[in-house]
């Protein structure tokens, strides 16, 4: 120990971890604009299990006594529990979660409290802390979106052979299953749930130990407090880790993604809800009513996740735009990367969780579907497959169709109901066979292929999801 | 009154103003992911500020009695009173602000408070509440960017003949001054304040009456409640009323370029703070420190501006996906209208507050300044108008002094160092009045037309300003 | 003149207005990569325009002679007429539409060509090529913005009366008039004509005169030029005048209001179009058909245009974090201003021309919109008003209505369908005079105030607009 | 063969391949508004290619005859070589490059031709087309990303022991190497790179079998295409593979990272190239002049570059904008998507060709970063750490730390400056040993950790790097 006259303490004295050199106090909006801790507390228990980790290293490494250590895992548990039971005093005026975790550590257990912050900074604490609070949402992501194709395949399971009008451009195309359609969505968040396991990757990778931007002259083991954390590997340069917030913004990306799905789901679900589409019906837990129609039951959740794509897409941007043409290393523009980071995630969470259980809760109109796909002549481009199979070339049979599908516009009736005589004035190979063509149920089977809308097919593709994802 | 066997109150039995057709309740995720209390009720002041003045109307118009209208208006002071002094009660369950006041009218007063939504809707209700509370916002931004130029236009004033280099491409480009550099500025806040107060012309009309989405057919008088509320007109369509969300827009946009002008500003402080140019130094109370490192002072304020950049921008976004192929009328994405639009708001208000604060303790190193605008030949094109004057086209003078300035670069020289007869090499038309025209304040002295960085012109201009903001 | 031995020509030994200093040439992808000839050549016109009002000020003030103007105004003639046949030839080499002219006129007429970036930079040149260029384009949008909205008034006037459902949520709420809808969207254009009119003000600003970023020494006079060009002003800032790019982005911003506007309407068409709702039928010639389908008839153009919101909006990011962070004054980043300003602009026009004629070819199925309307309960709110000129306060009505609706929805009827007698189980104050308010017709003329439903106020609306865009 | 009389072909006759149903032609707006072949026609030998499979496969499974498949071969072989001599005759009548290259084959071949369409959409055939393209592209990517970190590990090696500050806040922080900072930079590129190689993952599936949106009727065989194209797998659903763009958004958002590193190192060339830093010099082929002065020489590479990452976020805003709510399946919308995918991909290309070769010519400046690491102390945090291991809590020693600099400020004295006696009114367990942890050499030394600055490190980093792109 030292024999320093008088040693002063900063959190005895003052607030801030800095201000020694100071001659003159932050004003009370520039210390509100200025610090984080009314959002970044959310980290206090990744903050606290970082520093337990670089405490046991420093400890491991005779940074610090055995005593030392003993003490901080003590205090932190303590601050732990006054934190989970709400006693914890957070203070504006200690700037972040770190300062306010730091400080009341201090008072708990004294100079052992001081020596946790040997060979590290707040710049690679922040990164190392954001990062286990990202990984930690990841995983709950990861399973919540299992949970939603879960619920998707078996809906899609069930109506595997309902058949629904496909739609291109809005407008009547051919025929397909609900259970296909759904399973379309079902593809979408798998390759979401590819995207954010390939984030994680990025994301799982150790900052602690760039200290401010060049490391420290402490002998640190990096490895073993990667180890502790459950991080795959360290961070290989000290500037580019402490200021690399990639992983934040892939993240947002990815969330950007799923919710650009989630608001396709959506619109095609407030669609289907319109009164004059009637595809289906939301359970009442998910919809509202109106002040002034007392008729209305309005499809309330789909049209806010809607909305929300636009938040996220904001989100994204704002990350960009704030990375964009920084210097390295550290800058205190970096300190905005956070709200907007956990708006996604928290987002995401809610949106994913309320449309697993939606989802499952979906009433469906067999009929009212089935009327649809009856109209339109969903079935023509069999009837040009027909004439392929007859021996026309494709778009001489594509253009025979045409001039049908005109005539029977002008007739005010659908290809089924023309004669054969009729029909073969169109083209003189169309046989008897034509009309099982031109059936809903003969066009879905008839595409048996692999992502094809047959029954059968699909079936088999919703056990696949459900068998993969058991 | 109707003699009603049983006619239910929701307010009594349950919390939805709509819930008498629903089967089912919302669950608890639902109804926070649907409700917007807890971010809309910063409005409350405006929705009471437009109920009250409906309910003058409705009773103008006969629609309600006088005896209501006084019920209205005590039972309304009573809630400000309780909101004011905190012990108003927001439940998550009323969903909104206008539901949460609302059923403290109806516990206040009884079936005054019942009649109070007569002839309107909350679509209207909440387009209103947002345009008078968005008109606020813009009152007290424009007069805090009057407080920033007003401070730009002082410190302008105090340097109009402090000479620094021009920089284009971060190179020395030509002296100026510092004032005139500061006046840049003051131009750029000029057309924000602008843009705000056309933005407050289309924010400023009233869209009450529009009912859900296609008026009452109660006699209102929409007149009236404009002209108690301060709007300058209607809105002439009630579907594009409880939709248009266009000012919100148009402000997040006014915003943006703000914040775009304020980052430039940060990125020139921050870099004129850096130790190798040193122009400036701010005051202590917009900086912090470094945990790690015991000297560091940081400019934390204009880095986190310039951060903040990233935000406001991705709230513009937001609201523009938010709206981007939204059928008409009022559907529930709109209700993610809020969130970014408040945070835009705050942004800007906290920012530019700090900045006129900050502006005016810039302490400037006059020193350094000259020295650096010493460097770089930066009266070089000085020179080529000289020999312009002198009969040279200017693009064989420009050709001229490019040669002489590399022969001063192999030399390690700067031009005012050449003497004569070796300046004469390059063109023998040069004459010892050359000189002069080499000097900073000859440069700077010469551009004295409208816009040009001459002191006397800086001078002028600074107190143009002065004037005209005072 | 100069008896200057060898004044080298830059023009004639080299491309770069710039290169007597450098050593080494720049690489052919340097050369693409900086180079913006391919796309700033379509703003010739206006460059032209510029250096003729330059030089004609420069003669004035006698910095050239009469016959250098002469000169100057020859060769320009000539250089206009080549583009104009396509015969002048671009050179990457020569980087920019400025220096490809400046060269060419040169050659045509020599020294007196060398004299005409007297007292400019490229720098205060392309920021005035671009506001007369951008001045023009706001002019025509002008234009179609009146011609669209014009025909939006012409349908809206002719379905004054033509009912259908008005939609919140994309549920039925209340009927509306087709006519109605319409000219919600004659007010989102007219607020779009505002703000690009209120755009044009801070476009319509002179920044020649501020030279590289400094002003320049020689005597000019930038109001004549400014009066020659026709701008309202001059920019009073020269740092700021050669660096500012708010123009841009506010066109940008109005742009993507004006496109979220389009994209609405589209949304609408697109759903009217669908078999199911069957509103209305777009004109072949705004549609497409499948290759593969053969009965498709895609409304491509609405869909299109939806898509295009997603450019504009690009657009407008693309130049916020273009400008994000930039120190004053101007820099190279700045020369990507021009691709999505020009590809909004482009946009914009082509959408407004293409909508205004195809908004005339709608062809609309007034059954489809009726039957539609008589679907969900339209005139619930009707019954709630009904009771509460009764005497019961608007929530208990509202709050009566929601549980006839219910019991409607169990027994599958509408409100009308019910018998005197089973309403006034809901409430005894029901009486026959009940039956007018729930017909259609009723419902939609009792809602006459301004921006009502009424088919009077509509047509009267309606005339409105036309008159005022007469 | 059918003996149809009048089989009408749409390509003989008219443009569209689907205008039989038609009764009126688009205007030529509408036409250029609509088509695409402008920009799609790039994809063409990436149609050929998938095309060709296609075929294979129609004639493996017997759908068209070897006869056939032999022609459709040798006439696209043709049309390959017509594009690359450049006689090929691009029609905006035939809107998109797939129907430009069918009907030259069809004119080439005849009715073998014609069925090349056979059991195949233009929605799966485009989607084809642009995965085989981006796959392509980021192959290249992968490439130049590689020569750019070979770039950057190169130049770090040589300066592997380079001194000079490290900044935070644009503060100095700490002495860094050169090298040290370089390698940063390549620790982004590399994290670039994965990102890019996991998005080639979910780009390298084929769609081609999805037809319109439903699949086919045709005994097809995907897993044989999928092979022939290189594709790892088939998408598993048809409706999703027409409209899936998540590859083109996950590549958009990967090149906005990749361009916000590359915006960052070049904020910092351009800062190390201002005279007043003066670290480095850009060779003169990466830069351009001024028009008016002469002495100028602007790092416009870099610049440029800089401003580039505004045009890709926005594409990234324009394609996520583009699929919000989209419903299923293909929507003209989706058009739009490849403009702005284009213009990443191109901006990528370059960008990375030119930092490549820039990087390697950079000039560095090794005294001029001694001095500025000199200065602000630098070494402070050194002190600091030497306190602790002399006893102290890192806490107290960094306010004694603190105390000691704003000493040296009052004094206009470096930490080193101060006698020994000075030191120890400080802290008395200061001593003389303290003279060596204040030299550069001494601090970056210490840093030997992974991810540490210290020069062997630095230098065992850049040869790891380089051997692992070897």
């Amino acid at each position: 120990m030292t024999d320093s006259p008088n040693p002063t303490n900063q959190f005895d004295k003052k607030a801030q971890a800095w201000s020694a050199r100071f001659s003159e106090p932050v004003s009370d909006l520039v210390k509100r604009y200025t610090a984080s801790v009314d959002f970044d507390k959310r980290l206090a228990r990744f903050d606290i299990q970082g520093s337990l980790a670089h405490a046991t290293m420093l400890a491991t490494t005779g940074v610090i006594s055995a005593d030392d250590l003993a003490a901080i895992d003590k205090g932190m548990q303590q601050i732990l529990q006054e934190i989970d039971v709400g006693t914890f005093t957070w203070l504006l005026d200690l700037e972040d979660v770190h300062l306010n975790i730091e400080k009341r550590l201090v008072e708990l257990i004294g100079d052992a409290g001081k020596r946790l912050h040997t060979g590290r900074s707040r710049n690679d604490q922040v990164a190392t802390d954001i990062r286990l609070w990202l990984r930690s949402e990841i995983d709950v992501s990861l399973e919540l979106i299992t949970a939603l194709r879960r619920a998707l395949a078996q809906v899609a399971l069930e109506h595997h052979d309902t058949i629904m009008p496909g739609f291109t451009h809005l407008q009547v195309a051919q025929p397909v299953t609900f259970g296909h359609h759904l399973l379309a969505y079902s593809e979408m968040f798998a390759r979401d749930a590819e995207r954010l396991t390939d984030c994680r990757k990025r994301c799982n990778r150790l900052p602690l130990g760039a200290a401010a931007l060049a490391g420290t002259s402490y002998p640190i083991d990096r490895e073993q407090v990667a180890t502790l954390l459950g991080f795959d590997s360290v961070c290989r340069n000290s500037l580019d880790a402490v200021s690399d917030r990639d992983f934040a913004i892939e993240f947002c990306a990815a969330v950007s993604l799923v919710m650009t799905h989630i608001s396709r789901l959506s619109e095609e679900l407030i669609l289907w809800m319109s009164p004059r589409i009637g595809f289906i019906d939301l359970a009442d837990r998910f919809c509202t009513g109106s002040s002034i129609m007392p008729q209305k039951k309005n499809p309330d959740v789909p049209e806010l996740a809607r909305g929300k794509t636009g938040r996220v897409n904001g989100n994204l941007i704002a990350l960009l735009t704030l990375m964009k043409g920084q210097p390295l290393a550290y800058n205190k523009d970096n300190q905005e990367d956070k709200e907007g980071l956990f708006d996604s995630a928290d987002t995401l969470r809610d949106t994913l969780t309320i449309f697993a259980d939606m989802i499952g809760g979906i009433r469906v109109r067999k009929q009212a579907m089935r009327d649809a796909a009856l109209m339109g002549f969903s079935t023509a481009t069999d009837l040009a497959d027909y004439l392929v199979k007859k021996g026309l070339p494709f778009r001489d049979a594509h253009e025979t169709v045409a001039l049908a599908v005109r005539h029977c516009e002008e007739q005010q009736c659908d290809l089924a109901d023309l004669t054969l005589e009729e029909m073969r004035k169109f083209n003189t190979s169309i046989d008897s066979d034509v009309f099982s063509v031109l059936t809903l149920e003969g066009s879905v089977s008839s595409r048996a292929h692999i992502g094809g809308t047959a029954p059968a097919r699909v079936k088999a593709e919703a056990e696949r999801v459900l068998a993969e994802l058991a």
